[in-house]
């Protein structure tokens, strides 16, 4: 993991929880003086981080920035690969784009991109993808597994299992339920989408976007009021406000280890994970495609994550892709 | 289609075949003035295009630089879409990486890149792919097909088929063979290649970057010594240079027809196309993946474009990617 030296000062402080830090300790620990210490500290006072001086004791930490810096996921991270490389930005136009572009210029797997606020984020079908500032988690994290491009789809589904997986061990109010194919409710509502982009050519993968896009911390009102009925946040229905940085981390965690289990073992675990957590797999749904509306039972997906229909004349319908409607 | 008002003058000229223009005429058809029209054909002659003055007839183009810019190719072509649009280059790090950014930036269905010279040139797994300046086509048409991820593949074998049409239109002295995946072979020598490399969501294909390498007029002794035994060029087997600008346009001509042949009407008419040109199909194989060698009689390929080998034993051997031998 590469952090500058003033991300190196902030780890330390984060990593402290709390307890102070002395400046000779800081400047010995990470080899420069205590000047260029202090100097770092002033910088990060004017990022929105506060420090108060103990007596004898040092500095002490009191309040950090609400960001998804690299300093903050830092703190929390505990993976092999995942989120060791950082490109944290205040706004862009997507962190898709940008990933496209480190990737074709042979970013390591598991580097991630992430932002306070995209201008002109997107969802499936290059539909906007509405990303409020500071509000959310907005990312891409750039995985290069060992793959054909036919098993593409099958990532998609690992992303969802490991979103379910972080919200459930950080939060215990709510159940996240995955509606295929890559939407995260609660309570009926969505939470999140994932956006899974490849560059490929016909027998290799060279690289997959995962593009996570979660609403974390949104109240109500800071929906678009076209879609304050069907969307929602963590901290609404958790009651309570999200650390941000500590969801980030946790959701590499994850995604790393049922990405290696996945390369490993095959999908067979992943997609019982993942029709566990749907919400989608034993009910009657409505699924438009391009071409046409279809009615049944969802009863499964198959290992290229085409949803199986069971129509209501009996035969079996396979969709690539659609919009679905839970009827029941 | 959109050429400069030089590139306009030029065209004029190629179409001309040989025939002198008046400058008056020339001005009256461009609507510029004749010391406009004087000064670019100045500045074509710097660029290698010769011509003679004929009294009281004008200009007459005797010799035009062995180039396949916009105006050349333009002056050849017959299509719909397909190389409406050219991008060209003296020299490029690879036509493939342009179009990757002009597909993401929205390029329109059958742009083309293309260049006299690549100086990091790949083939298939980033083999480098020796690109010698001016000797042969170095391009890549961006396609933009309303087709699945999973059917992509089969675009290769599209543009297989165009190639080996593209050639036996023009050529009568030797008859090109495709060797699976993506090879174009003279007389068991490689002539040419295709990568093709996929931007896409899991359940749509955003653009299908078509690399096309062809050895045109390369001499023997125009490749490296290594490759001097298994390498080929048109110009070698057709014991004739070639005119590089007029394949193009005769290999896009046949990318569009195919292409939407294959849209309209499925897989099937271009499976029968591909297999009928194929060299690899009914003979005895020896295919070396990344995992194992395998040996036995290439049988067929799948509507995924996979090959299928019968072993010894009796068993069917799909092979999704390899290296192949002939060995009868």
């Amino acid at each position: 993991m590469s952090l500058s030296m003033k991300d190196k000062i902030i780890q330390r402080f984060l990593l402290a929880r709390g307890e102070p830090i002395s400046g000779q300790q800081l400047a010995d620990e990470l080899g420069i003086s205590r000047t260029a210490i202090w100097k770092h500290l002033q910088t990060l006072q004017d990022e929105g981080y506060e420090f108060i001086t103990i007596k004898k004791k040092g500095y002490r930490l009191v309040s950090v920035p609400d960001r998804v810096d690299a300093a903050r996921i830092s703190s929390y991270l505990n993976t092999k690969r995942f989120g060791h490389t950082i490109h944290y930005f205040e706004e862009v136009d997507s962190t898709q784009s940008i990933a496209q572009q480190l990737a074709r210029d042979g970013a390591k797997d598991g580097t991630i991109v992430i932002a306070e606020e995209q201008t002109g984020g997107k969802g499936r079908m290059q539909r906007p993808w509405y990303s409020a500032k500071g509000k959310g988690i907005w990312m891409t994290v750039i995985i290069r597994p060992n793959i054909l491009p036919h098993q593409a789809p099958q990532l998609t589904l690992v992303a969802a299992v490991s979103l379910v997986s972080a919200m459930k061990t950080l939060y215990k109010n709510f159940i996240p339920e995955i509606k295929w194919p890559n939407d995260i409710l609660i309570n009926g509502k969505k939470c999140a989408g994932i956006l899974t982009e490849m560059l490929a050519e016909m027998d290799r993968v060279d690289g997959l976007l995962i593009g996570i896009g979660i609403n974390a911390n949104h109240e109500l009102d800071d929906f678009p009021e076209d879609i304050q009925s069907i969307a929602t946040s963590i901290a609404i229905e958790e009651k309570q406000k999200v650390d941000r940085a500590q969801l980030v981390a946790e959701i590499l965690k994850y995604l790393e280890h049922y990405t290696d289990e996945y390369v490993a073992n095959g999908f067979a675990a992943i997609k019982r994970l993942w029709v566990e957590h749907s919400c989608t797999i034993g009910k009657r749904i409505k699924a438009t495609t391009i071409r046409e509306t279809v009615e049944g039972e969802a009863i499964g997906i198959t290992d290229e994550g085409v949803l199986e229909i069971l129509l209501d004349d009996g035969q079996i319908k396979k969709v690539y892709s659609a919009d679905i409607e839970i009827q029941n």
